[in-house]
């Protein structure tokens, strides 16, 4: 058979493909309180220091830490108690020697003082005085004007995907907008004279097209916002034609093709026409999905998918995700790994191909049994009933039960 | 102080709460096309097989494995092609005995055949005539009508959380829409006389507050509806008045209140107002987090997080993510456990206290490092520079370098 001249073992083939990749252009500015997820397009610095005034950790009295020297339970250090700080307005006394004010957790020092004693260490002894029962440094029981983050400071590189904790600390600093990196487009067009949609009652010898439902919620769960250019069938001029419309329209162009060896042909062909430099991977070693396309077509990423529905997430998985995320610009990635699990069963592989084998994880006080789930690779539930993808790499045999593997999510 | 009397280990507070908890009524029935990350509020049954007809897995020639027995390369079998079989259309023709069709992979297999052979195990000789070089069994590359689901059986139980895989299994049984459970609403109020919008410039003394949004944010995350009420005055009256609004519109309140003993004690006297049977627990043996109340309220949930953004993150992720995950029905959750790590540095814990820090992890050839991200529990900018959370158990005295540990995401 002509196709696969070359096999290219996954990691190079994602290389290839990977040197001609670049961040999205026109990043977006948009509502802080609305970004969770989105990945920041620029290093984002703090206009002011947090917090921007001293601030007491516990409920107790500020102080002058050199009035406290040497106290303890034995050797009281008597304080006059000038007032108490109002919570949400600057102190309205000022502390000199021998004076101390009552101060609520979060409350902000009053000037003069530069410690807080902890009202547990303390003990009311007659209206207006205190006895301080410990010894303080300067700045115990004090977060100080900018100890969480300095004015200036960088406080979240680009490339960062935001979570909740992001999210408070911009609001923290009054970055109640952000820039994040636009949603690149995804196109996606189903390829097959067998195809029909989800919403109509397929005859027989038809099958519903699902590839271009689970790669949008694929793309959707990325960042990217998938655009669906509807089934073709395997007619080159009017998958060329959808094509192109699709990469007009589209950052990213993803094909998914019949599987038999002539449609794949026609899919490479059509790919190949849509601009140089073309098609730079035709056949990968790796079990599903060995029928993949990976190309650079008038400077836009095109990426040919096996028909199979579970080849065609898998693979995706493995070239349309990461191809996102560095549109994206995500620089810290939680790992293509996720869980570390403990293989259940002997598994065999082909030596020199890389697998990819859906597995159940299940709980055990030793850790996580990563389950194998068999079935044939087009079975849509064998993967609806797994929890993530193991890998046996091409240099192995298979891989024995005991041994240690890492998880990755669909 | 009078406050917590008794500090509750955090799995008994969190199953005090538990029991009260129940799945959410009045399930929705939404497009399968836009239910990513939706969970399914019933079991859902296959309508018919899948496939719905026999199917074959490679490029080839459908056969009657009987006609097959006994070939090989040096003695192969002669059967006499009778046509092609075109993708989407039901066979034109019906095998007799010494015929074959050719077909293509995803084609349906004709009447009269029970196997298919890959060309790659045939080999042409004449016009209408091909020599089979392999001895195939019945139902060789061949998926058989139900082989993936069968008519009727469960295809997804209830409490799924729906992946891209999920979405292809329902649309490929032509299930373009699905049950799924209502998000609950989580009605969230700020409490604290010192807060202002992050909207506003704050004057000296005053702080933004984030816990609104960092609670909306993992609330979004887990598959909840927040539903945000603004921020109140440390005044029990307004306080009472705006809970019992948020009560009559939300399934859950979560109020984060000042960091004060005093603003803790109004808001445990203000749930304790709202309903029976009241707060259940006031105090938590966990650090940070300490002054949580966890309460149920005429049939509503009710949560007090301590103000302090660092904690009320983190409780609200060991308290307020459970409960909504238990509300949406989620049986199968993947670990509250994510990866697994091994610690860089001692770690110092007071024994008989859960203690959670923040962590970065590293990758290593050996697995991944957690490296403690130090800093005082309300600097916000400790999470965002963390990826995860672990725990010290209260029954330890810390954790020395080297301990595995599990990430725990927020």
């Amino acid at each position: 058979m002509p196709e696969f001249l070359e096999l290219v073992p996954p990691p190079q083939a994602l290389a290839r493909l990977m040197d001609h990749i670049h961040a999205i252009p026109s990043p977006e500015l948009i509502d802080t309180g609305k970004a969770l997820g989105r990945i920041t397009a620029s290093a984002v610095v703090a206009p002011h220091p947090l917090p921007a005034f001293p601030r007491s950790t516990v409920d107790g009295y500020a102080v002058r830490a050199a009035d406290t020297h040497g106290a303890s339970d034995a050797l009281p250090a008597y304080l006059q108690v000038v007032g108490e700080i109002l919570m949400g307005v600057p102190a309205a006394v000022e502390l000199r020697r021998g004076q101390c004010a009552l101060i609520h957790t979060g409350g902000m020092l009053p000037a003069g003082a530069d410690a807080v004693v902890m009202v547990e260490h303390t003990q009311s002894v007659r209206q207006g005085e205190v006895e301080i029962l410990r010894s303080l440094a300067e700045a115990d029981n004090v977060i100080k004007v900018g100890e969480d983050v300095l004015e200036g400071q960088e406080v979240l590189p680009s490339g960062v995907r935001l979570r909740p904790a992001e999210i408070g600390g911009l609001l923290a600093l009054g970055l109640t907008q952000v820039v994040v990196a636009r949603r690149p487009r995804i196109g996606i067009i189903s390829s097959g004279d067998e195809l029909v949609s989800p919403h109509v009652q397929p005859a027989l010898g038809q099958v519903r097209d699902i590839n271009a439902y689970t790669l949008s919620a694929l793309v959707e769960q990325t960042g990217g916002f998938p655009v669906r250019f509807g089934i073709q069938p395997d007619r080159a001029d009017e998958l060329l034609a959808v094509a192109r419309q699709a990469m007009e329209q589209c950052d990213v162009v993803v094909i998914t093709a019949g599987s038999s060896a002539s449609t794949r042909d026609l899919t490479a062909q059509v790919i190949d026409a849509l601009g140089e430099p073309g098609v730079l991977v035709h056949g990968v070693n790796v079990r599903p999905g060995k029928p993949t396309i990976l190309a650079i077509c008038a400077g836009k990423v095109v990426i040919g998918l096996p028909g199979n529905p579970v080849s065609a997430l898998v693979i995706a998985s493995l070239f349309v995700t990461p191809v996102l995320e560095a549109m994206l610009g995500l620089k810290r990635t939680l790992p293509p790994a996720g869980i570390q699990a403990v293989l259940a069963l002997n598994l065999a592989s082909q030596a020199g191909r890389e697998d990819w084998i859906p597995v159940r994880l299940v709980a055990t006080p030793q850790g996580f049994l990563a389950e194998p789930v068999f079935g044939k690779s087009n079975l849509i539930f064998t993967l609806a009933r797994a929890d993530g993808l193991i890998r046996i790499p091409a240099d192995a045999n298979g891989l024995p039960a005991g041994a240690r593997v890492e998880v990755v999510y669909m």
